[in-house]
Parts: C-alpha cells; structure tokens; sequence
C-alpha cells in the first residue's frame, strides 16, 4: 500500500520554514505498514495543485496533503478540492459551532466573517472534526485514491493523524507490515563500517533492507523488512541485528526503536532512580535542553549551569579566577573542574561539562577552532576527552552535544 | 528563472530523519532570483530517481539534488547518473588525492576501496570540489536543464552550495529579482489580522504577493516582489510595509530580512554594550540555547542558570524552600525571584525567567498543565506575566520560548 505526502506552501519553497509535518505524517504511515514513496512540496498555486493530485491518481492509495486551509487570502486548498472533484463549498453546522466555541468562548472576540468561512467544507468531503483548532481535515475519493486535506499548523496536524486519519486508514485498508530496527553506532566512519559489515551486508536476505544513517560523530545503520507476517520479520531483523555483534560490538550503543539518546538515557536513569545535570560552556545549554524535552525528565534531570562566560564560571562553579586565566577557559583542567563540581555541588548522580571554541574566531581564548573539552562524571569514576569538532560553529555544536549524549550512556549503561 | 530540489534517501520517507538541504538550498537560489518551484523526496531506488529527472527535463533551469552520495551500497546517485547521461564512472585524481589527504592525514587510516571508489565521477561531469568532505559535487546538462548533484551531509552540502552551486549559477544565468520583506507580530491570530489589513491587502499590487505565517504566539506576513529592478521592487515593499505602521503597528515588533529574533535580540544588545542571562525551569534551557547560538554571543550573553526541579532554584538562585513551598514553583512569585536574583547575581543588564507546567501530569505542583509564568528584568523595570500555553509538552515549551524572546525584545528596543 502507497502513499504520498504533499505539502502547499511558498514559505516552505523560499526556504523560510522547514517542512516537519511529512516527516511526522510518514512516520505514521510507515508504523502501519503504508510506504510514503514521495513527498513533494508545491506552490501555492491552483493550477499546480490540481496538477499534483491528477499525478498521484491511480499512482497511489493515500495523498495527504498540508496546508493551505487557514482562514486567510493565501490559503487556497479548499477551493481546489472543490474544482478537482468537481464539488462545492457548504457550510458545516458542527465546524460553525466549534468554531464560535473558540473564538467567543477562548479567545474572547466577536466572530468574524474569516472565521465563519472556515466551516466551509465540500458538500462530497467527510469531515475529520478538529478538536484543537478552527480548520477542520476533509477526506475525498477520486477513482481508487483517497485525498485528505489537513492544516499546516503542526499540532492540529498531529491531532488529526493521531485521532482521525491513522484510525480510519486502519479500519479501510488491508496493509503489510514494515518492520525497523536501527542500530545506533558512535565513534567511527561509514565507509570503515561497510567495510567491516561487508560479508554480513552481502549475505541479508532479499526482504530486509540496509540504511547507513550518518551525521557527525555518529552512524545509524537501519535494517527495514517488508512482508506479511510480522513475527517472522521482527525474527529475521533481530537475527541480523546479532550478527552485527560479533562484528561491530564496540562502537553500538544501543537499538534505536523509535528511540533517540536522549529518551534512552532518561529510561535508564529512571530505572536506576538516578540523576543527572550539566556545565556548559559552548553548547549553550543545548544538551541540558535535549536532556530536560522528555516527558517526565524532571524524575532525573536537576537542571544545567550554562557557565557561558568566565564570571559564571568562577560564580557557580566554584573555580577560580586565576585556575581559568593559568589553564585557559577551554581547557582539560578547567573541563574536569566544571564536571567535578557541578556533580558535588549540584548533587547529581552523573554530570556533563562541556567547554570549547565553537568559533567562528578564536574570541579571548588560546585555543584554535574547533576544539572541546567533554567532562562526565559518574558514582565511580570522572575524565576528561579532548576532541576537534571542525568547523563550522552549529557543527562545532552538533558534535560536542551528539559526543556527551554517546559517552555518558556508555558510563550510565556501565554503572 | 525555475528550479527544482530532489532529495533521495528512504531515511526521509519513513520520517527517520527531517529533510533540512532543500530549505538551505531553496534560501540560497531565491536570493539570487531563482524560483523554487517544486521540492521532492524520493526513494533510493534507480528507475525512481531516472523517472524523477526525466519529469523535470525541460520544465526546469536547474535541478539540484542531494543525498545518495555516501560511500555504501545504499547510495546510488552516481551510478543512476551514468544511466541518465549516458555515462561511465572514472577515477578523478584530484578528487583521490583529497579523498586519500582527509583518511590518512586526518583520521590517520589505511585507505579503503570504498574510499578509492568515492574518488568515481561521470566522465562528462564537471566535478564540484568538496574541500570539507570526501564526496564531491557533480553538474551535468541534459538538453536545457542542468542537474547539479551534491552530498546529504548538511555540511557538506552547505559548503559546496556557497561556494560552487551560486558563484556558477550567477555567472551562468540571467535572473529576475525577487524581493521578500516580512513583518513580524506577536500577540493577535491570523483571522483577526486579516480582517484589520483587508483593504490594504485588496489593494497591493499585482506583482506583490502577501503570505501569512502562522506559528503559536506569533504571525509573519510576508510580501514577496518579482521583477526586474530591483531598486523599484525594493521601494514598492518597504511603502506598503510603512502603510501597516497605522493599522497594525502595535503588534509589529520588528521587520525579519533573513533575521531571528534571536539575530535581532543580539545586535540591539551588542549596540548597547549591554548582557543578558537566563534562569529556566520548564524551557530546560532552550531559551539560553537559542540565544547562544548567534556567532558573537559570547560579548553579551553571559549564560543561564536551569534550574529544573526545586533543589537548584533555591541553591542558585537563592529562593528559600518556604518560599517555593507556599506558593507553589509555578507561581507569579517564584518567576519574579527568579528573575530578579537572576539579574541582579549573575549582574546582567537584562534577565529572563520561565517556570511552568509542561505537562502531560501536573506533577508534583498545583498548577494545570500549560500554565507558565515569564519573567523580565530590564535596566528599568521587572515584571512577570502568565499564560496558559495548552498541550502538548513541546507546544507549550516553543509558545513560552517564543514568548519569552517577544517579551525580551520589546523590553530591549525601548531600553
């Protein structure tokens, strides 16, 4: 069973917004067994549009299709629903008072003319009711494609696939199964993995398919197997995935099911009832971020001292002036005096420390672009690593947040 | 002048991984006057990616195409390149010179055939050098179409984009000018805008496009003009934004020309010499993130404290436990002795302070999810305000972001 996403929207096409809701709305799909074969996205443009659904007909079972349903002049889809299928706009009586319930009711002001043309709906549509917001989904049939419209506003978007679109793709279509597992991997190269991997990669049956995911300072290798017995599939994957032992055993960190670091590592500490906090430096804050994005986070996570300039760090991390001026701000000393302390006097389980020079100049400190200093500290044990992350500086970043995630699992793994 | 982006990579399609290149590349060509008019994803397989160059052939100026480059089995671009182009693979000694350069200079590796074979270009290409990568770009021409072929690593891509893929298109092409001015508003929804500009909007002439961007708390309107003088097209918008002064000027913060407001927020403070911290609870540390993400930062950003859970928030920012007790760590208060100890120990010129319930449980505090309470400290004057930012979790921590940095800014242009 095939899909295809499409996404209508100039901002998207002059590289002003990043297109988020395909990946979501793919994700979805694939669980339940739907192949997205293209995502596309076009101009808000009426001809285009039409253009766009008469390729995908009969070409595939599913077209969904965000934004363009908003209440202004820009926003266009409603219409050419109307044309492509040949339908008119009518007004639906349960999206007017859903409609009047919000805008009187939560936002307190007087209906509008915009407002109450947002209840308009194809007379032929099945309406996906919107319950977190005014632009309700609509779902039409051309031939053997089903279309269904949703709103560009991610969290309305995510409510209907939750709620409405999954559900009935369920209920109306025989699927087969398409089953992942990712292997996440740390500290070495793609092309040395393949080339260790090669024998094992030669021999994977027909039915199960190799990825190498990379990014800096990380490779996912992503076994997916297609066919109708979802037992037999998740067998043969994990099979494969335990040959990789042998092979590869120490640079995998783990399996990715849907699973990022960070939720990997809140898992663990909840587990274990441990807990975490982070110094840092360059990043800003950004793995302290990543840490705390999980729900229930604050089970194990304390919080961060986002030490960006020299005073914070003599201030809240107890060094001092002199220990910063003799070692540099990026240092190994100073790295290992940020974690050794954050964990002490923060009282955490684990610590991260990051300092370094993420660029793009060499600012007051000695050091050349590009280096790191990552510190963790666990209940036994406390190191320092140097690192050269590059350039540029979100690289720099990248890095240095992908490189702490990766050491601290191994030692809360370890521990 | 048109242009079409393909990416290839199964990781897109199954929502493994969120497809930034295009928006990256579409950004570039449309500040040089190239119109992207479709951006697709497909998957790693030939006769799609063959079906998807021959769709494109003569209805385009220029296709670019990322990902498929990599040195494993997965990646087939150049190969399906060949099938295209009519074409054989051969060795480029310059590419293998550098290829060789990077694994056993840098990395300090013997040189694998995986490595060799990245060194393989079409013999008709003209070879893009990727100075910060071992897969470099290809250019091909087929009738009037050029296909450009680039790596999926962000970096890479980005590199060869700047400084290969632009200067080439600049000197190769004659192209209109296209002009964007976006004016961006807090604090009032989209229907409610449009009712108040109707006139003007009716009004705009036919070559300017006006766009509403939608994100939680905040709308950018965005005018795009196309044409071929620039100084023209350029005077035309900057006079209809001046005309929304009178009807909208309240809830206009400023004018986004490739700017954040995170870019925006450190140029005033850099102007004024002045520095600003955080101290976050329930944004965990996103606000300093964002903030410390501009090159430059380090001159007024001093750094935040995140204190997560309620142990933190009295040891550094010395608010008793009495105090969180009785009224609770997602209070009014609490977010006023946030920010102003904030302040006034970190010795910023500015501070700003968030603490709230993300959700999905209320947790171990009383208040109902969503509800987050922003503190602002300026030279002048400190106060907090209160919101109720819905659900889900990652909605609630981007509205009370988004509001913070509003909130900041407004402060700041009248300081």
């Amino acid at each position: 069973m095939k899909a295809a996403i499409v996404t209508i929207g100039d901002e998207i096409l002059i590289g002003q917004i990043t297109d988020t809701n395909s990946g979501y709305i793919a994700k979805a799909l694939d669980k339940i067994g739907i192949q997205t074969i293209e995502m596309i996205s076009i101009t808000d443009d009426k001809n285009h549009i039409l253009k766009t659904f008469a390729t995908y007909q009969d070409q595939v079972d599913v077209v969904i299709i965000t934004g363009g349903l908003g209440p202004t002049k820009d926003d266009i889809t409603k219409k050419t629903f109307c044309d492509y299928f040949e339908d008119v706009l009518v007004s639906n009586q349960d999206v007017l008072a859903h409609v009047k319930s919000i805008i009187e009711g939560i936002y307190k002001r007087p209906i509008t003319q915009l407002n109450i043309d947002q209840a308009l709906v194809p007379s032929k549509a099945k309406v996906l009711f919107n319950k977190v917001g005014t632009a309700p989904g609509m779902l039409m049939q051309k031939n053997n494609t089903t279309y269904i419209s949703l709103p560009g506003v991610p969290f309305e978007m995510k409510y209907l696939v939750d709620n409405e679109i999954i559900p009935y793709l369920v209920k109306t279509y025989q699927r087969p199964f398409i089953i992942h597992k990712t292997i996440l991997t740390y500290g070495q190269g793609e092309s040395k993995i393949a080339e260790i991997i090669e024998d094992w990669e030669n021999n994977l049956p027909a039915y199960i398919k190799l990825a190498y995911l990379p990014s800096p300072g990380r490779v996912r290798l992503r076994l997916t197997a297609r066919g109708l017995e979802e037992n037999v599939l998740i067998e043969a994957v994990n099979n494969q995935a335990n040959k990789l032992q042998p092979l590869i055993g120490d640079i995998i960190v783990g399996f990715e099911e849907d699973q990022t670091i960070e939720v990997m590592i809140g898992k663990k500490l909840e587990e274990k009832k441990q807990t975490i906090a982070t110094a840092e430096s360059c990043t800003g804050g950004k793995i302290g971020y990543l840490i705390s994005s999980i729900a229930g986070a604050s089970s194990y996570y304390k919080g961060s001292l986002v030490t960006y300039n020299n005073q914070m760090k003599s201030q809240f991390l107890q060094i001092s002036h002199d220990f910063i001026n003799n070692h540099g701000a990026v240092s190994e000393e100073v790295a290992l005096q940020m974690v050794q302390n954050a964990k002490q006097i923060i009282q955490s389980d684990y610590a991260i420390s990051v300092t370094g020079n993420a660029g793009p100049t060499s600012g007051d400190n000695q050091k050349e672009v590009g280096t790191v200093y990552i510190g963790i500290a666990t209940p036994s044990n406390t190191f320092v690593e140097e690192f050269n992350f590059g350039q540029p500086r979100e690289k720099v970043v990248e890095r240095a947040v992908n490189k702490a995630m990766e050491l601290i699992y191994k030692e809360i793994l370890k521990n």
